[in-house]
Order: C-alpha cells, then structure tokens, then sequence
C-alpha cells in the first residue's frame, strides 16, 4: 500500500466555500454512489468531477489501480487535503482472474478505520476491483450473498464476472470481524 | 400525505439490542441501497428483511403505494416506532404515465427534513416511484441530469422509462430550494 498525504491541515471552510454558485451544475463521477456512511464508491474521477467531490468533504481516496495517479488527480487531492491509499490491483479478464486476497484485505481496513471517511473508493470504471472490496465490506457487515451479488451487479452490469463473486464468497472475514461496522453504528 | 405514529418514545438502545447474534446473515429489501445520510432505498420489505432495516435504527418510511400497508410490516414499524408516511401513487404503465407532481413534492419535504432521518424510501420493487423520488432529490443536489438518469437506470434496469426521466427532469426544485441538503452539510 501506497499512502500519500496532501496538505497537512485539511481547512473543511475552505472546501466548503469553493463549492459552486448557485445554478452550477454537479458532476458526480461515473457509476458513483453511497455505500455507507462516509463511504462512496465510483469509476475514475476526471476533473469535471472535482467540484462535486468537494462537496463530499473526502478525508481519503482508496485507489485500486496499479498505474501512477494522474498529474490532474494528484493536485487535487493535494489542494484539499486528502490522503491517497493506493493499492494496485491488475485489472483481468476471464478465466485468468486473481484478484489479490491481501490487497483486498488492507483496503477493507482503511474503509473500516472511521478516521479516513469521508473516503472515495475507485478503479478505472467502479465495477469489477471496486465491486470485490466493496462486495467483502458486505460480507463483513453480514449480508447474504444473494445480497451483495444484487449490488455488485447493479455497478457491473453486462460485464459482472462469475469470478469475482467466487472472490467475494470465498473471501475470509473472520480476521476483520473486530473491525466491523454497520450503518447504525456509525450514525450520530 | 397519511402519517402514521408507532410507539411513541422510540428507544434506539432496544432497537440495537434486537439484532441477531454472531453469525446470522442479514437480508436487505430488493433494490437497496444508500442514497445519503441517513437516507435509504429500496423495493417492498419483506418480514425477512426486518432484522437487517432494525440495524438501520430508522425513524421513518416513505411509503408511495396506494395500497395498506401490510399487518406484519405495520406491526414491525409500531414495535420500532417507525413513522410511515404514505404518499400513495398509481403504479402506471407507459404511455399512460402520471406521476403526481404534488405528491413526489411533499415526499420530498419529508426526505429533505433531517429530523425524519434515519428514512427509508420504498414503493414496490424501488425501480420508477421510489427512483422519481431519488431523482427528484439528486436535482435538487444540483446532479446533472445524465448523472441522475444513470442512478435512476441502475435500479430501474430493463424497465426504465423514458417518462420518468421527462418527469424528472421537469419537476421545478425552485420552491424547494431552501431545504436543499447535500452529503457535505449532513456530515457530523
């Protein structure tokens, strides 16, 4: 895992001030959404995305693809103070899937430490690499399966993998399982 | 609007309580998912489904069905003192569609209200008046309407319908304007 710091002290007014005026509209990135409190998931973030994720007030950014943060994204980050948890994972394609259990695994532990959240978690397209950790965040949080396989489909679509969700079966929560969270207990 | 009152001095130490034990799986309703603090989405909840929406600790549903809500499910919100609110709304086939302005506005109210949160929003199966809702919602948070027809797909899938996104995308927010929440102003 790669972690990178932007500014030291994060000033959440100043965030909040550089929103947009009124009329301006947001741009979430592709396939964004909320999956827990203070926990959002999505494709990759160009700039034209960046004045909405301003709004989200992002402490960390889990990034789960292998090539180097772009120039854009790295300044961005920087100006606003966010921490990049970087852990490359290569993308694949069936049969020869091997989605790294580790890497999964300390991730899963930045998603569960409250003191990263607000945190973004995104791949190149928010299917496949986020769909597998957000996918054994589910397991933890002890959704059924069927369950959890509804939600991954629903971000991966025609592209869902078989292998992937042997990947979430398969995947050993047991070691995490003092970490858990659910979305009560995390409600002020 | 029908507002109906549970049990009238909610105790959200009880409702934890209730939980099930270690290792017993949790069933979300069809269609779930977060749409932002403290809201949430879904389709019709199912007596097995209640174990799961008690970790929620919710203080409302938004109901937009025309029909009585179940016994069992009346049973289980009075015994969690849950506020129903019932806007109830056709179901409606193309092209004889006619979402009802007025209602969607006044279920807007309701989700825009905080002190209403934890809610869940629901109607059968979470797909056209649950995702009008959520659309009108995500307007109102200044999305552009690719972004929020692409959320309002994901849950609508091979059902979606053109005149729901017309009816999005013509609803006026102006009056509501003032009750405007984003992630970033929820957050603790």
């Amino acid at each position: 895992m790669k972690a990178t710091m932007g500014a030291q002290n994060k000033d959440v007014s100043v965030v909040e001030e550089e929103s947009p005026g009124v009329g301006g509209e947001l741009v979430p990135p592709l396939n964004f959404a909320m999956v827990d409190n203070g926990v959002f998931r999505s494709g990759f973030p160009e700039p034209s995305n960046f004045t909405f994720l301003k709004t989200l007030g992002l402490r960390s950014i889990i990034y789960l693809c292998p090539e180097e943060y772009p120039e854009k994204n790295m300044e961005f980050i920087k100006s606003n103070g966010i921490q990049l948890f970087q852990f490359g994972i290569d993308p694949s394609k069936e049969p020869f899937v091997n989605i790294p259990d580790e890497k999964i695994r300390e991730a899963l532990k930045v998603v569960l430490d409250v003191r990263n959240r607000p945190l973004l978690i995104h791949c190149n397209r928010g299917k496949h690499r986020t769909g597998c950790l957000v996918g054994c965040l589910r397991k933890l949080q002890r959704w059924c399966l069927s369950s959890v396989f509804a939600e991954y489909t629903r971000f991966a679509r025609e592209k869902k993998r078989e292998s992937d969700e042997r990947f979430i079966e398969k995947f050993d929560t047991s070691s995490l399982k003092h970490l858990s969270t659910s979305f009560s207990r995390l409600k002020s």
